[in-house]
């Protein structure tokens, strides 16, 4: 197993290296390395796989996998001090506990906007699959998912049920739903008119605050954004577009249109027979979530031979709940993993 | 009063005329005059004023208006055969019986794209009684508005309660729900992206498709556009696209973007205390409207001093179900009228 330091992340890191000891900085790692995947659409590609671990080497591998934005860096640690995008779910002594498990993650194939063709849920978990060869682990203990991530773990355990122990699934069932995929066709739509108008940097920004829109709900907006609607410069302004705009802007910065494009397409190609996930798995659903409905998710658990159990939660953020509802969230995934204990 | 054929209208009709006796023919007719309104937000206009009225000059006045796409031609009769926008309400013996009452709607200030400028649901209402000055009719029996009409028909009882019997609002409440607004204030965006880089009629098309899809419900959208997504050149297509599209590109076909973005935003402007509507008023809502909900509905109910009844319906239709739901619509339509009978 060979980890070398990824050298875009090295600079930042200087000045918090004189107060760790050698020995946590040796508990994560990050490495990439190159090959050939057969893609599900577009065939054989050269890729390159991107990924992150936490945790000490010889305890037991959970797999961590977030929505179409996340990447492999879950949360901060000694090594890697930037924010991550999992930060009160993983780390030392939280749930996905990097003193107890050693977890890991991968950048989402296509997520540099390199790869301009159409990606499936199924080579992410192929992708990953491979990165287990590559580290020399034949079985993860267990692979918790949200949103796309959930799709790409159901995936993960249809096709390498035998290297997986158990899955949890957050918010992310057996294919979209024709009105989520509308909506996210509608955001691509967008994309495209900004790109052959040379307006791509606002068109993404306007495909995500469209996205955004999806991953909330009523009820926060309502709450947080009751302000009168304004005149502007002549033109009505709402409460929210502030706070959508610094969104969209923010993933502008961090984003290209091919990965958002590709990602999307992603989730509206995933589809999968729950019947082949033959992993024990438990399902966590989110009565408010307006992106996958919680019916299509008591479905799945319904449909899953080695259903564990599902959780329905409630919640304001709707979609985004995984991200938000810390207490929730932690507890479900302390009680699904009790048994992956070392 | 003063009645004068629309020239628009003319050559299309001629094929009708010779099995039309010119009596019914005189049931309906159209006209349109300029005045001096003073815009609640933009100031004193110069604005041209379009209307039309089926029914016996003698008959109880109603006041009819929908959404912002709605215009005054509300349904086909014998002068004027081309559709109207709510052919199963209003017409000879239906709920809204143009033998029994005279149907009057006018075409939304900012309808035809010349009014760049901001246009409040008081304006509109303005409009609206001017036009009633203009006829001579001191006092209409009823209003019957949906959606953007119901904000409208509001705004009228409001202002012109002593010209008003009585209110019918469905699906239209004293204020924008925040969501909605953010919704609305998105595609409006997608919009100013297509009009700087002359990318239009598209911009136009994918704002009117993203209103579309919070018109509807994931229900529909689930029995009507179930099958997979398919590869097209390489991109994801969703089942939902065609439908969408076709709807957005005749949208285009006959709305200014100026048009789309004014009425757009007279939404998000309109806000109103409930407690100056002193019109008996009946309230219809939609369990499953994402764009109005349920919840803002009953809320304006309870404020509103002179609530005669209101209405839950459930739809998969959502914010679209007054143009669908024909029965459930036409008996709460009949119920509300009884006392207005001639």
């Amino acid at each position: 197993m060979s980890l070398t330091l990824d050298r875009e992340y090295e600079a930042p890191l200087a000045a918090a290296e004189a107060c760790v000891t050698p020995d946590l900085r040796e508990l994560a790692g990050r490495d990439d390395f190159a090959l050939t995947l057969a893609l599900r659409h577009a065939g054989p590609r050269r890729v390159r796989i991107r990924y992150e671990w936490q945790g000490p080497q010889d305890a037991p591998l959970l797999l961590v996998a977030g929505g179409i934005s996340a990447h492999r860096h879950f949360a901060a640690c000694a090594r890697y001090a930037e924010p991550g995008w999992w930060p009160r779910q993983a780390g030392a002594g939280l749930a996905l506990d990097t003193q107890r498990f050693r977890l890991l993650a991968i950048d989402w194939l296509g997520a540099d906007g390199t790869l301009d063709a159409p990606i499936d849920s199924a080579d992410q978990a192929d992708a990953i699959a491979a990165v287990l060869d590559r580290i020399g682990v034949r079985r993860a203990a267990a692979f918790v998912g949200c949103s796309y991530g959930a799709q790409v773990g159901l995936q993960f355990a249809a096709r390498h049920g035998h290297r997986l122990g158990e899955l949890v699934a957050i918010s992310g069932g057996a294919e979209a739903h024709p009105y989520a995929s509308a909506w996210r066709a509608l955001q691509r739509r967008v994309l495209a008119l900004g790109r052959s108008e040379s307006g791509s940097r606002e068109a993404l920004s306007l495909a995500r605050q469209l996205a955004l829109l999806s991953y909330r709900t009523p009820e926060e907006f309502a709450e947080r954004f009751d302000a009168p609607v304004e005149l502007v410069d002549g033109h009505a302004r709402c409460a929210a577009e502030d706070w959508l705009e610094a969104r969209g802007n923010h993933y502008v910065a961090c984003t290209t249109p091919t990965a958002f494009a590709r990602l999307s397409e992603s989730i509206d190609l995933h589809r999968l027979d729950p019947r082949e996930v033959k992993v024990p798995t438990v399902v966590v659903a989110v009565e408010e979530d307006r992106l996958v409905p919680r019916a299509d998710l008591v479905a799945l658990a319904e449909a899953l031979p080695c259903a564990r159990r599902l959780h329905l939660l409630r919640s304001r953020f709707g979609h985004d709940a995984f991200l938000t509802e810390h207490e929730a969230i932690a507890q479900i995934l302390r009680g699904a993993l009790v048994e992956c204990r070392p």
